[in-house]
């Protein structure tokens, strides 16, 4: 997780910081349901590159939001899941989710 | 407003495709309280340039979220400020709070 010091005062600004792009809020949609391969990430998340991919589930893993888990298989299966913290984010998610449902509704 | 046919299936996918980006939601939580002006805007959020703010403005407007108020004055007065539509999203803004607010609570 952050420490104190390196958030910012503003609460939504604290969040924003975390997850306020694109693809970090794709990510964790797509873990809302079960925990996601990187693989089958990247091939879900249209036109995402290797590398954003990696530095978003690394980053989200150092602010505690997202677990990696290595399954000693040959090869090594490893899954991200998201943490309890993570979880928590899914009031944000379902916010998300009823105002895209609305908008498309609108629109013609 | 955006054409059925150019929104993603995935509702979140809509969301986050008009509004999934630090300095639309950091526009969208200052608007909340009232309308803002553009050079208002550009000094509180602190590293955002002139391009990038009027980019921003400009899709969210094209999007339906925000009007752009011209008043006539010397020199006019333009005015930002969240449509009905743009108000709808509120409940997502309030949901990042809630979440910023823990967070800081746990971090150390």
């Amino acid at each position: 997780m952050r420490k104190k010091e390196d958030l910012p005062n503003c609460p939504v600004a604290t969040t924003v910081s975390m997850i306020g792009n694109k693809w970090k809020l794709l990510i964790i949609r797509n873990l809302i349901s079960r925990p996601w391969r990187f693989n089958e990430l990247q091939r879900d998340l249209e036109g995402i590159s290797q590398k954003v991919l990696t530095d978003s589930l690394r980053s989200m893993e150092a602010d505690g939001i997202i677990t990696r888990t290595v399954y000693p298989e040959v090869p090594p299966r490893v899954e991200y899941a998201l943490s309890e913290l993570g979880k928590s984010l899914c009031p944000v998610i379902e916010e998300m989710k009823k105002w895209g449902l609305m908008y498309k509704e609108l629109a013609k």
